[in-house]
């Protein structure tokens, strides 16, 4: 597995070449150097007898159909588009790793359909949107996106004719009832694994999310002139907040919650802040548990407003519940791991993945990866050679399992 | 007084309206509405019988001498330059007020000389340095000023030229030593007088001014992956830090504590904050207690970045030592306002004034007048009729015992 695993991470380097932007990766959606990943990899893949098409959506999809199989098909995938400025990791791996899987599955002759997706868009760089690929594929895109424009003014339908596509067939690009599950295999972009000096973790659910914003509303009044008394200073009333957000957190297991974006009014050194506008990021893996959180939230915020006579302002940005992972995929991954012989790590994704929109389609499990020092959507990103190989094993064992069991539900 | 109260006021209007900006009150030092304020003052100061010149840093200076006076004189001015958008009365008030001091002194035949000074430069808009006029009457000009530039690249020099003066006679801009003291009145600009119900305050010093900047220095992470107990979230930490700002001025008498100007990098909802520069403005009348103070906060945010695994820099701003008003001018202004029948309120003044660089070479105090709502440095800016009424009444009280004084000490 040692060269499988190097070749993995050469791989992944290579891709990260073809970029927009000479020097760093930049992959953005429908651009010029998508099609080079697509010749790249459509190229291994037709070498290993895969069936290669691109879909009205610009997602790269290989099919792997061995006689010996059933008509049902595992996917397997992730995204092949990145943030400015990205790492050569994120997305790409799973889909490398894909290849790897299926070559296992070839070299094992194991009667297994597999469907390997690059997914054209999950970062939403482009179009403002995330995840505009895995929703083709799992049937939820909405034609009212076609109208969504780039930064240079271009719809996104434009954007498809222009990539040599035809918006008109996404449809096509939605599953049929043939697929058995789908796993993404993804790097964690967080500090656990390597916090906890383990290589893989099984994905358990996405966690839901609530954004939202509050605006603290006081006087701006002069620094000097006015004592403190007398003072209706919103940045102290945010800060008050933002240690309340940070205790609630550290006392609610699972819970995260950020204040990540403060705008301040004037923001002078010597004028008292009018009006501070401050983020919020909550999110959990039980929608209960998040909610209650955020009621808890507002409430302190009031209480803070209200006490040093501020206004207070609440807009609503994003109320997403969590996604939980597919329970069967998730404990043949599990098991797999286990038969592997590594132990079982379970944690919630923090992040989106395209593995949340399939899993409202197709019983969906993901797979983590170690991210070293935690670090991502950065040219810092790496993985590390043993975790790879560790992914590899626990590919075997999982496929074996996966091979028996759809026969047997033939 | 009445009728005096509201030509003083009509006349602020008047001076308002000459301005670089049409529909609002922008006048800033060396430029063309100051040449139409002066001549408009000129026109009065001339048909009172004063002696009016205008001096090499464009200061305007009118002298009334009496017959029976002493070669000693009092001064008594403020500044007529203006913040962009500014309000009728910071500054330009206290030059009205003189002429109607003057006047007072006139109908009473006091045997007293008094200098009347319109400085040209005390708010820093044009060459980002306070205080340009009374500088040069302290005789505290530094000629290495004459190369500061504007936003258009004019050198102090060259804007001096072009106003039709002789940088070179900056000098002679400088007090003698026959000045009795000097006056100031000037709005309070802060809620005190009004929150007291009061019209007057005789300012007892101006309060010493730090101003500093901190970094806290963390780690930027991604929101949704990564658990509390595994970040280094500057931005919780600033706001801890903020709020111990707001309790240790809370605590400390006379003490105002302001963090005024956040920067949050990346400053993105879902990203925990790696960066936060936060400001610093801390003034008290003593400067023990500011310093006292100031290391408290210091010692605090050290212990709030170790704790939480940060790094702290700090960067020095300013360090200005408090500046007393003279006991002796001071406990006259005090008296006057006690014999015009009127509660004696004392306090210090938390921005800085012309006063505060002329006590340097004379006896100076300072009157305050109420700011309704504590406005200033705003089109909203004002004064109240009774305020000024009360103001006129002090002066004569004021005035008639300095000719008193003054002839006593010949």
């Amino acid at each position: 597995m040692r060269d499988r695993a190097l070749r993995v991470i050469a791989e992944c380097g290579r891709i990260a070449a073809m970029t927009e932007e000479p020097g760093r990766t930049t992959r953005r959606f429908l651009t010029a150097p998508m099609h080079v990943v697509h010749a790249h990899l459509r190229s291994r893949m037709e070498s290993m007898g895969m069936t290669v098409r691109v879909d009205a959506v610009g997602n790269l999809r290989a099919l792997w159909q061995p006689l010996n199989a059933t008509g049902k098909r595992l996917l397997v995938g992730s995204h092949i588009d990145t943030v400015p400025d990205a790492g050569a990791y994120d997305g790409v791996l799973g889909v490398v790793m894909a290849l790897e899987w299926v070559q296992i599955a070839q070299e094992l002759k194991l009667p297994l359909g597999i469907e390997v997706i690059a997914f054209s868009e999950e970062e939403g760089v482009r179009f403002g949107v995330p995840f505009i690929g895995s929703r083709a594929v799992a049937g939820r895109f909405d034609n009212a996106l076609l109208d969504a424009k780039d930064s240079d003014g271009i719809t996104l339908a434009d954007a498809i004719r222009a990539f040599g596509l035809d918006p008109a067939d996404i449809h096509s690009a939605a599953l049929d009832g043939s697929a058995l599950g789908f796993v993404e295999i993804h790097i964690e972009q967080g500090p656990v694994l390597e916090a906890e000096d383990m290589s893989l973790a099984v994905v358990t659910g996405i966690v839901g999310q609530t954004r939202l914003s509050l605006e603290f509303t006081g006087h701006a009044n002069h620094a000097g002139t006015t004592p403190m008394r007398l003072r209706h200073d919103a940045l102290a009333a945010a800060a008050e907040w933002i240690t309340q957000v940070e205790s609630l957190a550290h006392a609610t297991d699972g819970l995260v919650a950020t204040v990540g974006k403060v705008t301040v009014k004037p923001n002078a050194g010597n004028v008292v802040p009018g009006v501070v506008d401050v983020s919020l990021d909550v999110r959990h893996a039980h929608d209960a548990s998040r909610i209650s959180a955020v009621e808890k939230l507002i409430d302190s915020a009031n209480a803070i407003a209200e006490r040093r006579g501020l206004a207070l302002q609440r807009t609503d940005r994003l109320d997403q519940p969590a996604v939980p992972m597919d329970e069967r995929m998730t404990s043949f991954l599990a098991d797999a791991i286990e038969a592997a012989g590594m132990p079982v790590k379970q944690m919630p994704s923090g992040a989106g993945h395209d593995a949340m929109v399939l899993a409202a389609r197709v019983p969906t499990a993901m797979l983590f990866l170690r991210s070293p020092g935690g670090v991502s959507h950065n040219p810092a990103e790496s993985v590390l050679e043993e975790d790879i190989e560790a992914a590899l094993k626990v590919g075997r064992k999982f496929l074996e399992r996966l091979a028996v069991d759809a026969r047997q539900i033939r």
